[in-house]
């Protein structure tokens, strides 16, 4: 029986990362932890399921539970993953990101434990790009923009540092932007869907939907494959290497936007609000998959609009 | 009356920079601080000195003094600069450079300070290094090796970001090796010097001298070039630059030995201690000064065998 740790647990990704365990009947032994005290996880009926409140920037609490646990596998999903967050608060967000991992990857190091660690990156981490490079490779320039996508090349300059240097099992990503049903409305795809179907609801015909810039474009990846992307890697990915976790896919934010409108069938008017406008914002993100379905079997289930009517179905749910 | 504010003021750069302040006749107040209480600093002709002992890693403390100083420059050499102590503390290397680093230049940005930062990084950001590219231009890729040179990376990538997307005041340095009287024996040729000087003192004709691996390559530049540099690019540095601080002379560490033990005419046998060659060390470390040498009329003033001769010096007299 395999034993996982899950860092983060009451984000997004470890909700469904557990989903895809459970799905998968797959017999584990799971830790999750999370500065917050754990939203409800019980009815699990594969995996055995244990749950602590822990802050990852107290390296003793740390100490103390991996020693304990002494997990084969940790998936480290705690992160504040909001550029917008880390533009107002770079501090936090740096600590946040760059100091918990160093001070995971540390303990792991110090009691020479025998566990793979993923370690999540960012699509952020390329920067702006030049349209030849796109798709983009693991293999391409970084030119982070945002103090969070900083603390992402931090990171995974940290992890490629610790997996050459100090000979320890990481593996990392640069994740592209994830959507699916559960996603806070802080992430623009469930704010689109939130809003647009808020307006269905009360029976208007026409919205007036303030926008950030809607002409970039980008690689959205359903939660529910990147959850068997890091399954899979964690079992099959190359020590030291990095992997792009994306759909391969190019979208507009419009297009977004036309499709929910479709899906719903209202009529949606954007209007650019520039406080809702990212100052230094990558205009065009698109990556390439190919070395993550080489090295690991791994390839993507749902389509944009499979995500979008689900998208939409867990709001229906959650605003009734 | 320029007021300059320096971090790091007990270590060994602040100390030659207060000298070349005084030597030079340079009206400014400056304010110094450390976390240590200061050393003895007085009977100053020029400037005017002022002292405050500070934790960098507490932002209100820094808030109040750059509040209450508003500093026209900021020298910030606070940092724990040595790659061997990063080897064994990654977590307080990293806390003690990048955070205190951007602690101190989101106060800048908070308060919207009018001050010019000089972030001082480091030619271990470069990491391997192909032959083709040496001398390293400012253009050449980054690969660190270390956690020290990963955290120089990051904050020099901060540093960008702020001058970019805030559009803050800052010019950062890829600072080569330092040499020069008064530099702490936990460094290497300072330790070359006081281990060939007390041999010699001791009557020793002949000395077997521990070494890690002296076959490596690296460009020394006197500490007295390094702060008149540093002068220079807080006055005439370009906002966002990168510049090299470098001497532009490829030195082998055996060389410097060998111009110590001709120095002092003593037999020195260099033999290698498994226990003091670093993992992953870089072989050739070479800079290019050229753009520091354009943009700013600078150029250094002490060849390698006079700065030799007056680490010298300094070691006779402390340690008599």
């Amino acid at each position: 029986m395999e034993k996982i740790l899950i860092t983060g647990l009451n984000g997004f990704v470890a909700k469904h990362f557990l989903d895809y365990l459970e799905d998968n009947h797959i017999r584990a032994q799971v830790l999750g932890i999370d500065i917050q005290p754990a939203c409800m996880y019980n009815g699990f009926k594969y995996i055995d399921f244990h749950y602590a409140c822990i802050d990852l920037l107290q390296q003793k609490e740390i100490e103390k539970i991996l020693f304990q646990f002494q997990p084969e596998y940790v998936l480290h999903l705690a992160s504040y993953s909001s550029v917008a967050f880390s533009w107002k608060n770079p501090i936090l967000s740096f600590q946040n990101n760059v100091n918990i991992f160093l001070n995971l990857v540390e303990v792991v190091r110090e009691y020479s434990l025998k566990t793979r660690i993923l370690s999540i990156g960012s699509s952020e981490e390329y920067g702006n790009v030049n349209e030849a490079d796109i798709p983009l490779k693991e293999t391409a320039g970084l030119n982070p923009l945002s103090p969070y996508a900083v603390a992402r090349v931090s990171q995974e300059m940290l992890s490629s540092l610790y997996a050459k240097s100090y000979n320890q099992d990481i593996v990392m990503t640069r994740s592209f932007n994830h959507i699916g049903p559960g996603q806070s409305d802080v992430f623009v795809v469930s704010s689109f869907v939130r809003r647009i179907l808020e307006a269905k609801m009360s029976g208007m015909k026409e919205l007036q939907l303030p926008v950030g810039n809607i002409d970039i474009i980008r690689d959205f990846l359903d939660v529910r494959d990147v959850v068997s992307a890091y399954y899979k890697l964690l079992h099959k990915g190359k020590k030291g290497e990095i992997y792009n976790v994306c759909s391969g896919c190019a979208v507009r934010l419009s297009e977004i936007i036309m499709f929910i409108s479709e899906a719903l069938d209202i009529r949606v008017i954007p209007s650019v609000d520039d406080a809702l406008v990212r100052p230094n914002d990558n205009m065009l993100i698109v990556g390439d998959n190919s070395k993550l379905c080489n090295d690991t079997d791994w390839h993507p289930h749902y389509c944009l609009k499979n995500s979008i009517s689900d998208i939409i179905e867990y709001w229906k749910i959650k605003l009734n």
